[in-house]
């Protein structure tokens, strides 16, 4: 299968103007406000005049734990959005935009693969429609505005050593992540010790993709915890008067961006948060307008289900209302077979038996995604190397587990070759056996939360916590944010904290080392591992590389 | 007179789709690239297709020393480009684009004022079409670049001490000015003290307005000299690598912006480098484009005529091969009477003395403006307190040093107020009398420049300079930057270094404390005074009210 380079095929498409992407969703070129011809943002007035349309059905793509196999996720929430719009679905594609600082570091990345692709491919690795810029100014505003205060006078009584609102940039810099500021004299401040985290980890980014609309933004903005008084009470943007301007700075983030895939069907790119600290899925605006627009809205969530599905089931659904009609979880046989022992290497060779060996891995998240009362389909994402009896093998186990694996050639064939899985999911979608609930109720105490979860999803053994932590969580339970749910940051590689534990584990310890309040976002971060924030260059970073060539397209940047 | 405010009328503006703007400059909708409905980016292909078309006449607008009685000069620019309009000449306006940041400090501006402005107001404002957030990337992307060859062996030896590249935000965070980064053990690098500037102050806008095209753009972007190696040669961005990653960057931001006037006239936004550490001029690019494409171009320079029409004349025409055809002062009643020694409480009473006492300065800058071999008319831009004995006394002084003085009601009255101006205009670029030369030559040695721009143009009696300043400049000769112009940075309020003597002062003292080199922009800055970088935000900063008010406007940012 020799299939040019995503880049090469991305740069081939005979896109539509974006007007006639939005035509087939029926939003009005007034509506839709364009950058370049080839993506738009949709206006706030038509979105607000969406209220009251029924909604279309909600399909979430996940995966089994990553491998270095790959599994493609991405790549088949496109390849079923085209899908389903090859067999007369009106399907709506939505997913993050993709981080401007590390394209620097290592190559930037399609948004899918092969076939099942949106474009434009390079804008949306460059500053696209300026989004992360905009979080990053009104993040860093309110940076500025906290030492500002402190300069001329401290009326609220903000401890220096207590102030948790970092700056950011969307840059791989290693060099800020521990910085001391106001340094030179007086006329620059009082100097303290602080950093700056890359903009996707930004807290602004992930209220930007709950924020139901602008209302709600401005609320949660204000929300955030940036500071303690001296008396360790918690001092909000809102009492720094930051809330409004903030806004000003992201009334046009806020609005979704449309862009196409391959086939020239829409799709929906907006927000990026990260997938540790934060819940890591696309915004909620962008979902729930695209749900008024579509009758199938494909989705994805970061890392595999046990991370990604949890957080979108449990954060994402749980506060935007959405109720989720299927799921499909993506593996691969490759996948299965790292997942069985075998090694990268190796992965060529047919061996059914360590596909079998690693098909729990598959199974755990099947059982895991049914928990939530959504109905499961497997699409096994097909790779040329891929014998019959392999893909045999993981149909068996799937079916064995009470739910159809679906053999997907939409990498090579574009949505011919995913048919089979969108006519299942419309199946599931339209048998109405989708009774979603999350996992745990709002008024768990928060500890409690982070328990369920290890045990239901991880099936940990237990969860264990030094006392300052637990002290902390009881704190904010006091404090009044006792009802938000949590957000899991840990490895996505593992169902336990070590990466290189493949398979479905049981009784394992989970340690919780730290928890941080994203009061404006909504949630509560239990960090079980290391947490990177701000990444750091390589030793040869792909800028070294990237420029333009004399046609004006870009080169290294993939 | 009770016009309404400027935000009031550029909210009211019936503006024309953007396409309708480029409709009238010949520009095919395939070659806007439109951000929104009313602004859009000229194309790359189109402007190269320009190549060899005749160009139109330049019109500079300058003005006398800035005054808190306020002079008008983008008004008058604006004003004028609509003027010319009207009386039948294709005229395009190219003005600056505004800085993010310092919005959030003290309240935005209009682009012009009363009904001579160009729209959308609150977006040139804002985030704009994302100019500024791409030059902060690409100059931060050098930055990181500097730390991260450092962290991985600095193989080619730079000295921590003399890294001469500092970060910016474009932000009033005066907590940054002065910064120790890398702290936090061996994974985070080597700490050492370094800075943000705001993002005007970057080299990399410089370089973005002068370049001519995307290749240029790169070769200067390679010169930029970050640091010096032990022995003390000049580190550039190409040894880093980093000039095709910071132009692929920057090849959207290369692209002018048009917009429009209240009267629906082509205006291109572009470029906004600070007037004392850089030129102050829009960028090249917006200039060289719309000579292609107007009979007239009208464009200004940041301060007064002796710091801004000097490095318009000595650094942008300079290097960029334009030669204006004419140029426009622009006075006030009301400034006249402040550099005659009036307070500015008592401005509003006749005060035909005080009027003559502050005319010198006016007379100054006329004979310095000729001195460049350009023709002068002086617009006296009405405030509706002037009395007609004063206005007349202007004109009367005016005439006495062999120009004419027009009075102006474009504020109130748009074109119609401007019509004399414009026409006057034509008649000196039609006339053939410019005769344009910079006013010092290329291979004058660096201090001679200094010097000749201190007695010519200011009237100096002397610059004076530490012989390590004086050491510098032989330094950067004997390295090869001899030949490149001087950016004098000093207060824009006198001719002298002292911004409370007005008037025409003859006889005193440059003081030369510092010197830089900017070898990517092409000049070298000599700093007469304390400049200011990183500004900050006052006690009760206007972030503190802006906020989205019930229909999406924008409420307290102007």
């Amino acid at each position: 299968m020799a299939l040019p380079s995503d880049i090469e095929i991305a740069r081939a498409a005979k896109k539509l103007p974006i007007q006639g992407i939005g035509a087939k969703l029926g939003i009005p070129e007034a509506d839709l406000l364009p950058y370049g011809h080839d993506k738009a943002k949709v206006g706030q007035g038509f979105i607000a005049s969406l209220r009251g349309r029924p909604d279309g059905k909600l399909i979430l793509v996940t995966a089994i734990n990553p491998t270095p196999a790959g599994e493609g996720k991405t790549t088949t929430t496109v390849g079923l959005g085209d899908g389903l719009n090859r067999i007369g679905k009106r399907a709506v594609v939505c997913i993050r935009e993709a981080s401007l600082g590390p394209n620097f570091g290592m190559k930037g990345g399609a948004a899918g693969g092969g076939m099942a692709q949106i474009v434009p491919m390079e804008e949306m690795n460059l500053h696209f429609t300026g989004d992360f810029h905009a979080i990053t100014s009104a993040h860093n505003l309110l940076a500025a505005m906290i030492d500002n205060h402190i300069y001329w006078g401290n009326t609220l009584d903000m401890d220096a050593r207590r102030i948790v609102w970092r700056r950011v940039m969307d840059m791989n810099d290693r060099a800020l992540r521990d910085v001391v500021t106001s340094l030179g004299g007086v006329s620059n401040g009082y100097p303290r010790q602080t950093g700056f985290d890359i903009t996707v980890a930004s807290e602004v980014m992930a209220i930007l993709c709950l924020a139901r609309d602008l209302d709600d933004l401005e609320r949660r903005l204000g929300d955030i915890v940036v500071a303690y008084t001296s008396a360790k009470t918690p001092v909000t943007a809102r009492d720094l008067k930051a809330d409004g301007a903030m806004t000003v700075l992201l009334k046009d983030a806020m609005q979704p961006n449309l862009v196409q895939t391959l086939e020239n069907n829409p799709a929906f790119v907006h927000g990026g948060p990260f997938a540790n600290i934060a819940h890591g899925c696309n915004s909620v605006i962008a979902t729930t307008t695209a749900l008024k627009l579509g009758e199938y809205v494909v989705t994805e969530a970061g890392f595999g289900a046990d991370l990604g599905a949890e957080k979108f089931f449990d954060i994402k659904c749980r506060k935007a209302g959405l109720r989720p009609a299927a799921a499909v979880i993506v593996a691969t046989v490759r996948a299965m077979k790292m997942n069985g022992g075998v090694a990268k290497a190796d992965l060529g060779a047919e061996n059914v038996a360590a596909v079998q060996a690693g098909c729990p891995n598959l199974g755990r998240h099947i059982a895991n995604v049914k928990g939530f009362g959504v109905p499961v389909v497997v699409a096994i994402n097909h790779f040329t190397t891929d014998t019959e009896a392999e893909v045999q093998a993981v149909k068996d186990y799937v079916a064995a587990q009470g739910a159809e694996a679906i053999l997907c050639k939409h990498w090579a064939q574009g949505s011919a070759g995913i048919e089979d899985l969108a006519r299942k999911v419309v199946d599931l979608a339209e048998s109405g056996v989708a009774d979603f609930a999350p996992l745990y109720p709002d008024d768990m105490p928060l500890f409690a939360k982070i328990e369920t979860i290890a045990k239901r999803i991880y099936h940990a053994g237990a969860v264990v916590a030094d006392k300052a932590v637990l002290d902390q969580l009881k704190v904010w339970e006091a404090a009044g944010y006792g009802a938000l749910p949590v957000c899991i940051a840990k490895t996505q590689y593992s169902f336990t904290t070590d990466p290189t534990v493949r398979g479905a584990p049981v009784g394992h310890t989970i340690p919780l080392r730290e928890v941080r309040l994203s009061a404006g976002a909504g949630f509560v971060v239990a960090i079980c591992g290391e947490i990177m924030t701000m990444p750091g260059l390589p030793r040869v970073p792909s800028a070294e590389v990237i420029r333009l060539n004399a046609d004006g397209d870009v080169e290294g940047l993939f």
